[in-house]
């Protein structure tokens, strides 16, 4: 059952590896299919190099495991409450990875500071509030994707296309399991150079004239974009 | 003698070097046999490539070589008083590698940033005070080991499994040679993180929320730990 | 048509991928044939790991295409504005390498702080001004050329031989497609350490004695050089 | 004639690539022969890959050439005078690494902060003062060995074997051509972590208790060391 869909999602999961995305078994990547109503996502704690299709596990929106004999990623209930909110998102990716979690660590949104984040991103990549005890104690991964959504009350997240998640890492997303992974590791090289930058400026460093900001995004995904081969 | 556990040990300590976390020949591992009482660890200055089962030196808890033609890491004698006096630890690793070095070298604990930290360690990694001119003159290793017991007079070395020694570097522990590795690289992580957010607070960096902590640590550790397949 | 040019293109685009110098598809080597008055220049969007000497599209200095079945890379209209305008330059190369983006986003010309940096570039490497609206509303690449060009007015681009664009990234540019890929490692590896001396330093570091920049730079390309085998 | 020296020199000079020491041609090992009163270095401007023994040059301590198609590299007048000068240094490496050209760009000393300093080099790795116009201007490279002597007036270059030259880079140096590249290396990572230190200090780190320098220092190279295996 969705042998394709649990292929891909497996090479879209050993390339976090690849990518230097994630180590140990810090990351997952999921994609969800319109047809059936169903999400493919890694098990929790496998191991990249030995991952096969068979690792992926299927389920619903409810978070009923429909088929496989493991345990979905613990962080399953936090991309179905993703799916269930934003219209559109095909696929979502959490991992680890450096400079994106340490801004994470920070509690601080990503600014924009130049063409390479305009080119993916549509302004600054935000993070979460800090959670309450009663969020953590109890159904903790679903209230993860809770305060996700509430930070994009104001967002479009079909031109932003990830989150931090404070103290914790990010979660970016796209329209399927390869592309939100690219997008994964557009925003840790983002997020490594605006670490740089904000070091460099001794704080706050200018943001990126929202000219060029304009310019970048639509020129890529705008209705007159005109990059790559159409 | 021992054969599997030297087999073990090797595998472990080429580990090191695999995943980055020594250059030269600057770190060890070593595991503990509860049945004997005995412990194998790398013979000193050896070549992580060159490296064979018959490098790991067999020596027992007074620190008495009972097998192997090498002499034993110089650190021996700091693993050795940790086996008797932390209960419970099985195996140790010992390296420089870069970033735990950097807060060992400034004589910091590791503060916990975030649930990556709190995935592995129930709080900050602490590092010991100052030696003094007698401890460093004689039986300077095995004093090592008396300065890092000193510090965990109130911390659990099975909840917090590693140190840094100050001006020196880090000690990690761990249930066998092999996951004893795995936290020197999450404990690397976790400095190089924490490094940066440091720099990037310009100071001290804002510590995790204790409900994370507990959340995180617990769903990994705690008695209804629901991370990986059981 | 131009066969060895479009090969050896092709190779110094291959080059920017094994040196580390992009990631994706975010950068563009291009050479300028002095007989034909020809230009080749990689294809937009096409990734390195499948690249052909097909996906090199052949432009004069108008912006046509006069052969290939590829639209020419986003950023062309930039290079054929400097083979325009610099006289000499036979090659140009635009990245996103991490430092040297790191610098442009700050919009901070490179300070010379090495003999490494006047191996190769006769002074400080300069940022460009903001560019108004109008310029990036309409004809935003050739315009991105433009800027360059004015920021050149003082400057010998044939001692200078890269530039940041404020906001964005670097183009540099050498004799040939190969050895302007070398200008460009150098680029990164000067704004690499330049960073770290900015951070150093809290601020402006002291620049290279302007003696040390003289005998370094012309022992390599002064008319009296001895650098190299002759 | 010196065959073994030939291979040895070229082997040393190998590794400073595989080691990630230099970059492009920036780098280069000599080893001085004892009863021939010879010196073996590499060729100037020499590609590590294509790298074959006759690439090594024979020189005399007043640097003429004995043997050898190509010219010497340019620092061949450096080495010399720090042969004729330090007796007992029997190799010499000079690279551009990284961190220790930050350092030098910087015109400061490396500070002792550790024990991975303490193990290879007794001390502060030196930095030399500014070179007036005139000893830039003529004989550059045999002055750059003179302000390197002159910096060593009141140091033992057999306890601390290397040293910064200001705005330009390290010279290191060892009993033959592989010990010299390794203490190279330690440099580079001792550099690096000193580097981190002074930032999280945010200026001048405190320096390692000059116990831990004496202790590690001699368990390696003192009369009773007890490092390695004998």
């Amino acid at each position: 059952m969705l042998e394709e869909l649990k292929q891909r999602v497996m090479e879209a999961n050993k390339r976090l590896k690849s990518d230097h995305l994630v180590i140990s078994t810090w990351g997952n990547v999921s994609e969800y299919d319109e047809k059936t109503g169903l999400v493919a996502i890694k098990a929790s704690g496998v191991s990249y190099d030995s991952m096969k299709p068979e690792h992926m596990v299927i389920v619903d929106l409810d978070g009923n495991v429909v088929e496989g004999d493991y345990r979905p990623s613990t962080d399953c209930a936090t991309h179905i409450c993703l799916y269930r909110e934003f219209k559109g998102v095909k696929a979502i990716v959490h991992t680890h990875s450096t400079y994106a979690t340490i801004w994470a660590q920070a509690g601080k949104d990503i600014p924009i500071l130049g063409t390479t984040h305009a080119d993916y991103f549509m302004g600054d990549v935000p993070c979460t509030r800090e959670m309450t005890k009663e969020e953590i104690d109890s159904a903790y991964e679903e209230n993860t994707g809770h305060v996700i959504v509430e930070r994009f009350k104001d967002i479009n997240p079909l031109e932003i296309r990830g989150v931090l998640v404070k103290g914790h890492a990010p979660f970016v997303w796209g329209d399927n399991a390869d592309s939100a992974v690219t997008n994964a590791m557009v925003l840790e090289q983002v997020a490594k150079m605006a670490w740089h930058n904000a070091v460099l400026a001794g704080g706050d460093p200018a943001k990126l004239n929202p000219n060029l900001l304009n310019k970048h995004y639509n020129r890529k995904f705008g209705k007159d974009a005109y990059y790559g081969q159409k």
